[in-house]
C-alpha cells in the first residue's frame, strides 16, 4: 500500500454557512485534545456528572436524567424514540419538513403505528391543529421537531405540554438545530423527552447528543428494563414491559451507567464528552439567554442583508427559525454554481436543500461559532460577488449596508 | 447556576494500563483537534474514501465496504447484527467470556433464536467444538468474538471461515480489543464481517468503530434495503427482505452515505472521523506486523514481569491475547486497595475483572499507545512497591530485571 499520499489531516480553511456542521470553537477542539482517562476513574465520573449539570442549565431543566448519546444527533432521536415506543404503540407525528419525515421514519422501524399531520413546507402548526390530531388519533406519544433545517421553521412548543398532559401523551422534541440558538424551556413546556446534536448552535463537532428525560418519561423506560447478561446479578430485577429491541440505545442500561451504579455498558467517548462539557460551558458562561439573543441578532442582519440585495426568502419569516434562513434562488441562476465558486474561491459553504425545495432554495446558516457579524458580512460579501459574475442584478453593496443598518440599529 | 467550579478541561495524567481504553496517541488527539468540514466538501469525503482505503489495509481486506460507524465499539457490533438478523434467525455463539455474552444479548435484542456454546472462562474454542455446533444448530450466523478482555483470551479463527463457508454460514467477529495487537486476517480467513473500536490496540478515543463487510454480507444487508421517506426518490427500490429495525445502524443507508451516491444519512463525526484516519495511518505507517509484534514484545514483557514477581497469571497462557494479562491477585491482598494506591499515588490504572473473576484478577494492558517499554517498566515497578507497601512478599528488583532480559533476549 502506496502511503505517501495519505499526508496528515490538513483540512482547507472553510467557512461553514450552511444549516449545519459549522465550525467548531477552538476551544471547544482544544478541550477535545486533552488526553484520556479510564472510564471509572474518579475525575472521569466526575465530568460525567459536571456534563449532566451543564445540560440541565442548556436544556433549562430540573430533569435527572439529562446526559450524552454516543453518536450523531439521530443517535439521540433514536435512543429516546426506541426505548419510549413499545411495538405497535401509537405515535402522531406533525410534518413539517424532512426531519418531520424522520422522525416518522425510525418510529416505523420501532414498529410503531405512525399517524401524521401535514402542512405545506415553509409552515408551521397551531396548538389547535395538534390538539384535533391528538384527540382524533389518540397516540401515545407525540413527536415533534423544534426548528426542521429542511424548511428553516421553527415549530411553537410552548403550548404543547399542556395539551398533552390533558390527554395522557408523552411529548418529545428534536432540538438538533434549535437549541441554544432558539428558546427551548424543557420543564416549563413540559416536555418528556429532548434531544439536540452538537454541530449547530451549540458550537461542537457532531458525533455526541444530549438528551434529557422527564420523570415519566423514566417511569416507562424503566417498566422495559432489562440488565444485559454479561454483568447481571441476582440484585437485579427486570421490568414488567417488553424489552427494548437495542443494546447500544436502551436508555435504562444508559442511565444505570450514568447513575450511582456506573453500571459497564459502553465505553464513554472521552474525547466527545470533553467536547460537549466545553459547548455547554461556554454557553452558560455567556448566558443561554444572551446566546439567542445573539443568534437572532445575525440571523436577522443576514436577512435584511439578503433582503438588501433583492433576493426573495423561503417560508413563513415569522416562524422562521434564528440560525438559518430559506433563500430562494433567482431565476436563471444555477445553485450550484454559485455554490462551488462560493467554496472554491471564497472559501465559504453555503447549503443546498432537500426533496421539494432542491434547486429552488439555499440554505444559508448564522449559529454558534459562526453567529457573528465577520461571519454574516463576509458571506453577503461573497454572494453579491458571485451573483454579480454570473449575471444577476443587484445594487453594489445594498446587501452589506442593509446588513450594517441592521446592526447599528439605525432603521 | 454557578459556573465557578466548571472549569476548562484538565484531567489529571494517567498512565492508562488496563484493558482500554488507554493514552490517546498526541498524533491522534492533535489530527481530531483540526478545524471541521462541510459534510458533501470535496475534501472531506475525500478523507472518507481515504478512511476506508486506510481501514482496508488494517482489516487485511478488499473488502469495498469498509468504514466507519459513528459510535463506540458496541454500536459497530450492533449496527453488524442489527442489519445482518433477521427476527428468528437462529445465530450461533461461541461463549467464552463477557463479551460472548454481549453478543448473545444484542443478538436476542435483534429477536434472534440464540444458540450457545461455551468453555470456561480462561479458554477457547477448537475448531472441531464450534464445526459440530454448527452441524447440529445449522445457524445463519456464527458470531464470535476474537479477544475477550474479560477473560484475556483469543479466540484462533483462522479455521473458521472455512467451515463456515461448507455450512453456508456467515461468519462475523468482533475484533474491538484484538485488532492491530493480534493476526487478524479479514480475507484469508473468510470473515463476512468485523468490527472493531478505537479504545485499545489502535491508539485512539472510543467514538467511532470501524467495520468491514463482506459481498455475501453486502448481498443479504442490499435485500433489506429501505430508503429513508425524506430523501426516498422514485429511482430507489426497496428490498425484498424484511426491513433493518434501526435506522440509526442500518448499513444499507450507512452504505449509501459511504457510496458514490452519498446520500444523507447521519452527519458524520468528523473529529472522530479524524482521528480514525491518522489511527490508522500511523499503524501502517510503522507496519502492521511490526504494531502486532511490538504487542507481543510487551505483552511478553510483562508476563515476565509479573511471573518475576511470583505472581500467578489466569487463564491459559497458550491462547493469551498479546495486550493484556489476567494476573491473580495474591491471597491476602485487596485487590482495590492495591488499583487504589496505583492511581492515586503512582497516577497509574490497572483494571479490575467482570463477572466471576471479580476480586480474584487485574487486568494489566500494553497495548497501542501504551505499548512501550517505558509503560512496562513503570507499571511493574509501581505494583512491586504497592503490593510490598501491603505486605505481599516478593523478591525486590526480580519483575522489573525479568522484563529487562525479556527485552534484552538474554534468558
Amino acid at each position: 500500500m502506496d502511503l505517501s499520499k495519505f499526508t496528515q489531516i490538513n483540512p482547507p480553511h472553510r467557512l461553514l454557512m450552511g444549516p449545519g456542521p459549522i465550525n467548531a470553537d477552538p476551544r471547544v477542539l482544544r478541550a477535545m485534545s486533552s488526553q484520556l482517562l479510564g472510564q471509572y476513574d474518579p475525575a472521569m465520573t466526575q465530568y460525567m456528572n459536571e456534563v449532566m449539570a451543564l445540560y440541565r442549565g442548556v436544556f433549562r431543566t430540573e430533569n435527572r436524567w439529562t446526559m450524552l448519546i454516543d453518536g450523531t444527533s439521530r443517535a439521540g432521536i433514536e435512543a429516546i424514540l426506541l426505548s419510549a415506543i413499545r411495538p405497535s404503540n401509537k405515535v402522531l407525528v406533525p410534518v413539517f419538513g424532512r426531519f418531520g419525515l424522520l422522525l416518522c421514519e425510525i418510529a416505523r422501524r420501532c414498529r410503531a403505528e405512525v399517524h401524521t399531520i401535514e402542512v405545506p413546507w415553509g409552515e408551521v402548526f397551531t396548538p389547535d391543529q395538534i390538539e384535533d390530531a391528538i384527540k382524533k388519533v389518540k397516540p401515545r406519544l407525540l413527536l415533534t421537531v423544534q426548528g426542521d433545517t429542511s424548511t428553516t421553521m421553527l415549530q411553537p412548543l410552548e403550548k404543547l405540554g399542556a395539551i398533552c398532559k390533558k390527554y395522557g401523551v408523552l411529548f418529545y422534541t428534536d432540538a438538533t438545530a434549535s437549541l441554544a440558538g432558539n428558546a427551548l424551556e424543557t420543564d416549563a413546556w413540559g416536555l418528556d423527552a429532548v434531544s439536540a446534536g452538537m454541530q449547530k448552535c451549540l458550537c461542537g463537532p457532531s458525533g455526541t447528543s444530549p438528551i434529557t428525560l422527564s420523570p415519566a418519561m423514566e417511569e416507562a423506560i424503566r417498566k422495559r428494563k432489562c440488565v444485559e447478561e454479561g454483568i447481571r446479578t441476582d440484585a437485579h430485577q427486570n421490568g414488567v414491559d417488553e424489552m427494548i429491541y437495542s443494546n447500544y440505545f436502551d436508555l435504562g442500561m444508559i442511565m444505570d451507567y450514568w447513575g450511582p451504579e456506573r453500571l459497564n455498558h459502553h465505553t464513554e467517548a472521552t474525547s466527545a464528552l470533553f467536547g460537549a462539557r466545553e459547548c455547554a460551558r461556554l454557553i452558560l458562561e455567556e448566558g443561554l439567554d444572551n446566546s439567542i439573543a445573539l443568534h437572532k441578532l445575525h440571523g436577522d442582519a443576514l436577512l435584511k442583508g439578503i433582503q438588501g440585495m433583492g433576493l426573495e426568502t423561503f417560508g413563513n419569516l415569522q416562524h422562521k427559525m434564528n440560525n438559518v434562513l430559506g433563500v430562494m434562488i433567482p431565476q436563471g441562476v444555477n445553485g450550484d454554481q454559485v455554490r462551488k465558486l462560493m467554496l472554491e474561491d471564497f472559501g465559504i459553504e453555503i447549503g443546498t436543500s432537500f426533496g421539494p425545495l432542491i434547486g429552488k432554495v439555499w440554505r444559508i446558516g448564522t449559529m454558534g461559532y459562526n453567529a457573528r457579524k465577520d461571519c454574516v458580512m463576509q458571506t453577503l460579501s461573497a454572494l453579491e460577488s458571485v451573483l454579480t459574475h454570473f449575471g444577476f442584478r443587484t445594487t453594489q453593496g445594498a446587501a452589506m449596508q442593509a446588513a450594517w443598518d441592521h446592526y447599528n440599529g439605525s432603521r
